[in-house]
């Protein structure tokens, strides 16, 4: 796992973009004037508690003496966590305002210690580090020293095909004991936007609340928003039914751990490497997916969530998927239904259930799907922890760079199966984010002139209103007056 | 534990009148034409989970060929637990409400079931009652039996005396696990209003936080407002510190549980059989008192507790108590706080803190009373889990009936003890109450004129001033506008 | 529950006699000079573990202050436990060799503490209570003060009727945590000799061993021999099995307690307060019986089980009783087979299994009939831990005193319901041990000539035979050459 | 792990050879005539307990299409454990006997399960395996699996030099959970002979006794005889003091397993892939290391001990070592202690106490040493459950071959350090049995003549002399009649 190198050029999504590019602008800038004195721990010492294995002393000496990438990766994942309920969430403030914040891993006794210096305050009570905290602190050291030996120095993962991928992403989930053998179906995995609006962050609770009172764990990408909500709400569930052995598993990854810190109620907490590992390990620890409204970034893992479902080879595998909001978001999911019917058929629609306003139903539908996953499972000789079956597209797991070149060779027409489709638009719809949001993008577009898209005009002006809708819905953080797309059907006049 | 008997005259409490009364009024009447059709579930079995002990033959037969009263009450305080969530919290209309709801004790292979008809809906998952309330359920059934047997059968319990209340109660909350010999000091007592301000919940739940990131357990009289915003905060903070065996004790009594349903949160439920061994319950058991701001019972428990805090056979012993709310609610505690060194002189502010809007201070100065407290006990070889030296003044045990006799009969002037003042000033307060709020009271007053109280015109002045700001704040439900006092200085032209 | 007064005359059971008259022999007495020097421990604290609730005041007060006699029943209680593996087990050796200990109840912050002085050595490791013994010393001061508080003071125990003694007996269990309501039916009670052959002792292992590998739980008496061996058994087979949650419980009584000291491997003792209500507690916790050979006793034991298993209020109940030992002791069980049908008629068959030799039978025999007694039990709605229904004729639960005047009046004839004749025939049995063994007994006879009994020749003869065998066996310490008959048919020239 | 290969010629430690050359005697071989038939379970599936964590499809892969050698290595193991109690317990007549057993790893939904064929019937309790065999068996594919991942397919292990070895160790430790980070320093590594007299073998389970009373854990070969015993007395002293989380630890590997079952107290099972690293592993976890009589394989040990001991870089490392017997087997440790001291000067017995007759003494010497070294391992920042810094010499780590050549290059003189010296007798003491006791030994001596050993006359002179002790106490399985040494001085006349 080293640190993401600099990144010169364009990103996949834009909801992970902000983070990645950090470094290279950290260095040789001040943090201005206006810099806001936060609350620090000029010095601490912090100790595992069995979240962390007994580590080599080789391990100990590569974290240690660890070179300077991956020393900053741990350092920046490490100041994501303490500041889990900081007040600032914005991941470039964070790292400026902790400027000075470091930790040194010492070998102990009975393990090791963490030494911290300068700290973000809220992460202690009368200067002791909240376990939860420490927790979530180790389950980092963990996971990084894991797949840095794996991946890095040993060469173990093999990356190069599918099954490596799915095999490093199982042993990445298994050293974190995030799949064991002991479980039975009941993980919910949520997604949404991670900026939502009160009343979408309160349906959101309310339906994490309705799963837990039936016994559901929660999975989601550990942030706030549509991240924390259904945690929250399964909490409260989940106290009421006196129920022990909860799961509240966040799936992060160092380039967005610092946009969207861990929240208090995780407790389990995975750094997978990279974004396309932390989306596989969603979809195959999942026995149900659950989508709330979001922005752009969500819409785009609805159709990377569809990509698979659609893809012939996981034509009987059961895999619950369903969208929900409050009465007041039902024209999110309105217009990606009605663009995905357009685009990919009827038939698309088997894929998927829109419930809006109606938590229990949706917690009801839930455990009944969940029952017929539960049943396939156990025919197909399938594990209850990790989908090993499912398959994941190629073209769904690469990163696409959105140049114009790669825009123009979209192929978006209805000419070809429907799961082809569906990834393609995923790809589009990436890439014209990042033209009208992105500086990069936008720099681009203007250089060059509109992205050429090639294809069907329905399509491609399904997708233009689709986005359209989200601008309009102040979905897209764009003002409408202003917004001029990005991207025009190659050869229209 | 007989049913409170038919209520002719006045009650103590007026926060908790409103219930004892409710068996004559209900009977012969109906609950209107306006009724809410609530969710019920017809039939339904459930089972005790290790909460309640193996019955006796004896105690079975009790408890199925119950007597109407002793089946009426656990019908009733069952209600209230179960109505735990519900939309209704005045008692009168719950049992209304639900007056088809009955319930059975069944014996069974291992131990006992319960059957119950028409019971609120909002206790039942998908048809299965929440495990939280199944377990407050058994809570119930438990003390109930107990102290039937003990109480009523059998003579065991000797009231006639104070040091036989003090053993009946710890009794009863040893048989409920409450007392046990394991526990560390760390239960803080939370008192206040049951029906508070926003503000005032919403900073009742950061100090429960505040605690609850220290390692303190919450103990509350177990309703809505001050009793549930500690317990709340206190569980998130214990979910961030990873605690486990944390404790949320709730002390109810058969004529307070139906306005006061035990929040979800209460893990640890007694019901005990009547206000004065409540209060005696509290007292014992606490490490540590907060009060928070509340209405005209809350500055009665006050008052009770300084009864005891300044009695000369508790002069040395350590009872950390705190006053504390949000900046808004200043006014409230400085009003009492002036009062009380008006006239019990400025010594009696030795015996509390006043703390306002910084939970994290309330917290830090309870963790350094209670450490204090804990020495202390060791010193002395007293129990930590139940303070047997406490001496309560019998005058604080008793009931007090406010007749117009009983008024004029007080002693409320400063030329005696202070801590006999403070017990005769908690039951004028008691009093003036009544006749400012209560039926009878109002009635009362209206047919014989103001009550005549003796003393010291400084004294009487300062309670007349007390409870004006109270009614003018809006803590007393009566219109500013409309409010006159109910007593007058005897024999004052 | 009080010292067992000085005891004039006979006892009922010759094996629990030795213990019951000490304390009158012992004033005055001296150790005289061949006194054994045993290590003793001056002075050792030790608390309590969860095993006691915290007492009351009035309940400390009671220990701390106790009369003479009470504070010596536990002392001698204590005494037998710390003498656990001690190299004496003779009880009045015990008494005499450790005349010096002595003990004291002291209240602490957190419960109590006991002061112990003079105790036995081998209670300690290193100046450390073994906690084993500590847990069992704790549930002795349990047992005296629940069953003296309830007996003694309160009247709460109301012994003049059969169901007020099945009330406190189930009582007593239910304090000690015996009974409880989560358990399955896997109780076996092992009954025997406990001074054995070394052949029978291993036998007794290896059957606790067959039934440990199955799951079943061990009651017993709790002193060496038969008591033991099965115990050992099981925990190796329940370590095999990584069983957790197994339960070796131990039923023992005041005056048997020196003589059969716990053994180390019983987790949950309880002191019965006399040995009638010792022998309710076993047939009614137990959801099996296993009689290994042993001595008079073990076959007046056998007689009191026959008498509860043939009374018609009995017949349909399930309680599955087997004799078994090993091949070299077949004529014990063959001999007592013999003489049962001869006087009961081959019916009596019916109610046992002979099963020698062959430890998995006897284990999975007891399996299929727990089977069937689990289905009973849950059809008529009875307790798996409490067998509520069994029902235990009056003339069984009462003492008999073995006067001529007494065994004159035995009704020894076939020509009545089997079930009386089994009970006379306990009787009867118990008489003639004591005129053969006890020292007043035989005294008695040497006075007034053999006990006469009346009834039939052939089932009084049949008397005569068994216990010749016995005498012959080597199973009553008594020469065989120098034995006679106490006893003859009334009239018989 | 691989298979050991064919030897075809001599091997390293006496007492592990019988094994290893089994798999190319049977070939072709027949099990004669009088071939006992044992109880046999035709068909049996058994599913792990969480001690073995999920694999992924690649190592589910490698293990059900294993190549013959590794599937042959898994069945053998199964089959020595499978045979715990069995009443074969040579290592050859067990593979015989149970020919036709064979196993299959079939994948399941919550990880996988065993199908066994023709399993031994004493592992199953009416059809169903044994908990603690089965928590055994999945323990071996645990560490098959994991070995042979890391070692053969992915290079992961370093073993070409002494760190390597040190790192592939601890990770084997760690993946079996057996190093973990909440560990006190409490581990008593026991050794001796496995098949040795019935007084030493209670010897050596009270000596285990008097350990499990003061809270220590028993780490052995997992054999019978001196394995066993010290676990037996610490499992009854465990249960005695009511202790929990008590640790057997068991470390076998391939070669040994057949001739060593493990016994059924063992509840940590390791299997190392080799005889080296088993050593290492021993010495690594150890806190304190006993060693009881037992054969010349002991005597080895004892100087392999002293080897690490004296060397140089351990010079202040703590390490208690303690030589114990019953009183009846002092001579054993007397002839070893004065050819230590003749050989290797007297401050050889600096490093180890010699403690006859005495369990507690030896507890409580063990006791404070532990002490020491834990002090120490504070100190210095050692782990408590892998002792990093122990330097283990690389001639102890390899493997020697005794041929004439080997022999003669030895340097049997006391012009050296003595930790060298120790080293070349400890090679020179293997090579001698191996000429005294097997075939191929044997043969060459008769073929080539004794084996000329250089050095000084004093040295090997000693050894002889030890060697004729061990012959005429029948630790040889020598007729001391008939024995001539197959060595002798080089040049001597």
């Amino acid at each position: 796992m080293r640190l993401p190198a600099p990144i010169r050029d364009p990103v996949i999504s834009p909801r992970y973009t902000g983070v990645m590019n950090i470094p290279d602008q950290l260095a040789g800038e001040t943090t201005g004037g206006n810099e806001v004195t936060l609350p620090r721990v000029a010095r601490a010492s912090v100790r595992p508690v069995q979240t962390l294995d007994l580590l080599t002393q080789r391990e100990m000496a590569s974290l240690a003496n660890a070179d300077a990438s991956l020393h900053e990766l741990f350092r920046r994942c490490a100041l994501a966590i303490l500041n889990t309920d900081g007040y600032v969430d914005d991941a470039r403030k964070v790292y400026e305002a902790y400027a000075d914040f470091d930790l040194q891993v010492i070998p102990e006794p009975r393990g090791l210690k963490l030494e911290l210096f300068n700290a973000p305050g809220e992460a202690f009570v009368d200067g002791k580090m909240i376990e939860g905290i420490r927790h979530h602190l180790f389950s980092a050291l963990r996971d990084i020293v894991y797949t840095e030996h794996k991946l890095a120095e040993q060469q173990t993962f093999d990356l190069s095909n599918p099954e490596g991928v799915t095999d490093a992403v199982f042993r990445i989930l298994r050293n974190a004991n995030v799949v064991r053998s002991n479980v039975q179906p009941r993980l919910v995995v949520c997604w949404g936007g991670h900026s939502i609006s009160r009343v979408e962050y309160d349906y959101s609770k309310t339906v994490g609340y309705s799963l837990g009172l039936r016994g559901f764990d929660i999975c989601t990408g550990c942030g706030p928003g549509a991240m924390k909500g259904p945690m929250k709400g399964a909490a409260i569930a989940h106290a009421k039914q006196l129920s022990s052995n909860t799961r509240y598993v966040g799936l992060s990854e160092p380039g967005i751990i610092a946009a969207e810190s861990p929240n208090a109620i995780v407790n389990e907490l995975v750094i997978l490497p990279d974004i396309e590992k932390r989306l596989e390990a969603f979809v195959r620890v999942a026995h149900g997916i659950l989508v709330f409204p979001g922005g752009v970034g969500t819409a785009e893992e609805i159709m990377f969530l569809l990509g698979i479902k659609m893809h012939p080879a996981n034509a009987h595998i059961e895999l619950p998927l369903i969208f929900t909001g409050p009465r007041e978001s039902a024209d999110y999911f309105a217009q990606i239904d009605r663009f995905l019917r357009d685009c990919l058929g009827e038939e698309v629609s088997e894929h998927y259930k829109i419930i809006n306003a109606d938590p229990a139903a949706v917690a009801r539908t839930m455990k009944s799907s969940i029952k017929a996953l539960r049943r396939q499972r156990i025919e197909q000789n399938e594990s209850f922890s990790y989908s090993w079956t499912l398959h994941i597209p190629e073209e769904l797991q690469q990163t696409f760079l959105p140049t114009h070149d790669n825009m123009a060779a979209l192929a978006l027409h209805r000419d070809q199966p429907a799961h082809q489709l569906v990834a393609e638009l995923r790809r589009a719809f990436s890439g014209i984010v990042v033209g009208n949001v992105k500086d990069f993008g936008v720099r681009a577009v203007e250089a060059h002139g509109p992205y050429q898209l090639h294809g069907e005009g329905e399509v491609i002006d399904g997708l233009a209103a689709l986005l359209e809708g989200f601008v309009r819905d102040g979905r897209m953080k764009i003002d409408p007056a202003s917004y001029r797309p990005c991207f025009e059907v190659a050869g229209r006049p």
